[in-house]
């Protein structure tokens, strides 16, 4: 009976779990472990358990989108030119971010941009090059957007400014893995990043002070030029290619880091559920 | 105590589910309800609870890439010129295609489409056309799909060319939902497919049958050309484009639908887990 009881007791947890998950708005708790063995990043960590994020998601499909599915439409570039997230998608992006779904995301994208890497054939002349975005590509943000609701505020050019110029950003370990791996193969980093030239100190202050070290290049946007991304991007991928560099590799969260001729050999999509750069 | 004894029953019931989760090898059932009041594209269901498939799921991230990473990769893009799915991922692929969830999907991408063509202005020449491609867009081959492991047996020319033969495929019920209202816009459908010129017959009897009609054309690959699909549906977009029409949407399962220039004003990708047409 004994373990009976603790079954039921077990049942009755669940049932505490599942009503909290009804409760409006997010709750985020401190993270106390690792996710399968996975570096963290940042210390928060869904104080729902991923059970009641399903829950939450099921209740979410009452009405609207489901947010699953808006994740889904969003990151393969079917809706685009959105400002916020849905509000009712906050707790199903908060712990989509800090449960192990975007790591576990970030990995699988990472372990095919390595093996990828790991089949070419290099021409021995040092000219193959490998494209990174900064924002939720080689930094993570999290620390950021855990405080903003994950992207349910509407982008803010004032406070993620100054949390630009604080330099504090950690790294996204699964990109800092294949930054690692490239340079050992003898393939170079080049930093391509939409934050303009006013945040180049800043930026190459908080790449270094996460291990970021030995790039080609840092390229960030001229200062006072409407460029979207796209245009920005490809332009400077274009640049690289008329310099006789080979673009063997781009990788970023935005579609905007991606499209656009020249994109290079393979593209690599990052996931970020959380905002949506023209 | 009945109330307790009723919990007690439900949470032996869960193990018991979660134990069948473990048993090798996926499972289907005949579906006999309807999810979400979508109709049905197929009879078969999965036999085990999404609950079932979220611990499938979670097993599966023990060992290589958890299925749901691998699909999200795959459907960004990331990882192409794949054969089959993952052995370890067909009853994942089988649960998401069955269940909910490929269909909830879909809906996120046509309400999408839908709201975008709405807020069109068109020119009032009817030149404005729309692309869709035909494998799991136009028509569901989920029947086949479902007796061939989802994806998991390398394709069979012969075997799916005697299936395309039948003219039995369902319709994907959201295309039909977009193509539909479409047509009431003024936009005119074109039917872009990598089928051959062979199964001309055979494709356009099956689109009428399930309702596709008054399509502006019906676009096949030639019979013994070899082309890649980003350059045979490129080109046939290419000449579109140069007769005066305008593409505002261009739909389709792979992304080797939607890219190479000219890819229509928007594209909208419809969830696809089981090939990789290159």
């Amino acid at each position: 009976m004994a373990s009976a009881n603790h079954r039921l007791a077990a049942f009755f947890l669940a049932v505490i779990v599942s009503s909290l998950a009804s409760s409006p708005g997010a709750a985020w708790d401190v993270k106390l472990e690792i996710d399968d063995g996975m570096p963290l990043i940042h210390m928060l960590r869904p104080l729902l358990s991923s059970a009641a994020g399903n829950l939450a998601r099921r209740r979410n499909s009452n009405y609207g989108v489901p947010c699953d599915s808006w994740r889904f439409a969003v990151e393969t570039n079917t809706i685009r030119d959105w400002a916020t997230i849905p509000a009712s998608c906050e707790e199903y992006v908060g712990n989509y971010m800090l449960g192990g779904h975007y790591r576990r995301d970030s990995r699988a994208v990472v372990d095919e941009a390595i093996a990828y890497a790991e089949g070419l054939e290099l021409a021995g002349e040092g000219k193959e090059v490998w494209v990174f975005d900064v924002d939720e590509t080689t930094l993570s943000n999290l620390p950021y957007y855990a405080k903003h609701g994950f992207g349910v505020e509407p982008y803010n050019w004032s406070t993620f400014g100054a949390y630009v110029e604080e330099s504090s950003a950690p790294a996204l370990p699964e990109t800092m893995r294949l930054y690692e791996r490239l340079k050992e193969l003898g393939i170079k980093p080049v930093i391509l990043t939409g934050r303009r030239e006013d945040k180049r100190e800043a930026t190459a202050k908080n790449l270094a002070s996460v291990g970021y070290t030995g790039y080609h290049m840092l390229l960030l946007k001229p200062q006072d030029v409407k460029l979207h991304s796209v245009e920005f991007k490809s332009g400077e991928r274009k640049k690289l290619e008329d310099a006789g560099y080979v673009i063997v590799g781009n990788i970023g969260d935005q579609w905007t880091d991606l499209l656009g001729e020249p994109e290079g050999a393979r593209t690599f999509k990052l996931p970020d559920p959380m905002y949506y750069v023209a």
